[in-house]
């Protein structure tokens, strides 16, 4: 196992080539209320599990914007991850179509928030839409 | 959009090329109770959603795996769909590791019964437990 | 409000009229470990909730399948909750409706493992499956 | 099975009877993102399912109204279906008790949102709410 | 089994000295729309369950806390009763390790959402957060 | 933070203190598919999380009790923590109220499977069922 020191390094890297700014605001935002959560997000969530080298990173974003979608309980954390998404190299559209897989497997309301929030992140990146679905 | 006879050709060709024959199983089972379910799975799930060129083939089973192993409801589905994942040429590694993944996003114990079920896959099929981790 | 033996004696006449010896018995189970609970069974969820006259016995049956089917959680209450919908009079079809109409609302693996539970019920009872899908 | 022109119409007059303008907004407001599920929710949601001559309109709204509140986690989507319960000849009181069932099968929290949402909808229409309860 | 006087008296002392002002808001809110909920919130969820003696109080706050942290979907009833556990004497530091426990168990998204309400919570009763986590 | 062989030792004593042999048992079952996981149950979940001073271990196993049972998907670790909650010295009446609890959190449902599980372990450690309720 690699040592501390090198699990934070690894997680710093990680998230921020995953999530940008977006994920590393997440983790300060944290370090008020919950400070060793926030390593743990860090060492843990990206150092571990996201960094590792058995998936590529587009499709571990495809994977948990499955999940998201498909849980429908954490839309903060989904837009963070449609961004992610997005940095590592996923195309707008392979976004869209996991989204729409989902309305088989977890329902069309599911399929419906989830859009909503691809959406929101696609104009806020200047994505075009029409290209999207 | 497709006509009917397309939508269910090309339900039919997809769900034989993802899940070979478990896939049909189930659809042929729910003939007695459901024909018309049954039909659906075929033109809709894959005849509509599931046959999309917007993804490719492997990646659409990673959503499906880890969408299943984070609602945690559907053990059958999930073992149809990881049984897909090696049909479609995604490596028992890759299964694995989406799995793994669900830990953060879902929990442990997401992670630990999405496990048991990849076990009992790998070893039906003869796949090494030691390379798929 | 009633008082304590009028709910119970409606919740245990309800109990009865809908799922007969079945929930009775899922009562009875239940009074080694938790007596307290077996009685809230009867005298809220039956005597206060089940008995009231605002919604008729046989779609507060239709309800209480959508749910179960939906959340994917409680096979054997689903069960039970079948058995009490055809005591009260919903035909086959219904239940069969109100399962499928679950696929748009959460996912076909949801549909899939409700429709499992009714065709166990329907054919315990000697229901023939041509007729329900 | 119906042809695809004929899944549309239907599904078009099903979703015009049950949700008025407001399903139709959804429809429309995703045409930009995903007109493929667009046309999903038209010919499969509404033409294939909701349209099944087995289950009267009422009884499937109570039964969408059930699973919403049931899941929690689609409040937008809720409140279309109870503006859909009342358009198709539910009564107030019937919503609500639909709502106050979900209590037994998905807990207090659950009600108290789905209530909440109900309160909107009677509000935005004039529906008394004394009646309602 | 105690009459409903009884049952309604237990049930607003503890409903008074779990969420003080709070809950008794919610009871209120709930009374135009569903005034017999409003009544089982008091009778059924504090007369008979919060108020019963094998657990201890803050235990049965910390209990609920991680439940609803757990599913995702109840961030107003969260709310409640994280003001709940400070009433009754939980630290603020227990009410945070409970949340953060949760990432193991049902995923970081359900904690981080979960420490958002905290943080609020903590915020608007001038908890420091420092030593809160 | 810890140093790694650190957190792996103090997750092991935490493991065997909460969980004794059955919890060990998992992990180790895990070391043919997935050893990485594995590590991360005794590193992360118990040596990061479990082990924390700010919450007693009882009150701890109380939290994922209620969490399991709320979830509904979680069976077999429902059993492992209920085994952990007696090993660390909650009594069998505190376990049983968790989980009466959910009904009011997570539906009667939930705290019927709940109990089934509390049940079978309560038998196979000779517990008295009729001082647990």
């Amino acid at each position: 196992m690699p040592n501390q020191t090198d699990r934070l390094a690894t997680g710093l890297a990680t998230i921020q080539s995953i999530t940008g700014q977006s994920g590393q605001s997440v983790v300060e935002s944290l370090k008020d209320i919950a400070p060793d959560f926030a390593d743990w997000i860090v060492a843990f969530a990206y150092g571990d599990v996201m960094s590792r080298s058995g998936l590529d990173k587009p499709t571990r974003q495809i994977a948990t914007i499955a999940a998201l979608t498909a849980l429908g309980t954490a839309a903060a954390q989904l837009k963070v991850h449609i961004n992610g998404a997005l940095n590592v190299g996923c195309t707008p559209q392979a976004i869209t179509e996991t989204i729409l897989q989902m309305a088989v497997y977890a329902g069309f309301p599911a399929t419906i928030n989830g859009l909503a929030v691809a959406r929101e992140v696609f104009q806020e990146r200047g994505v075009s839409l029409a290209g999207a679905g």
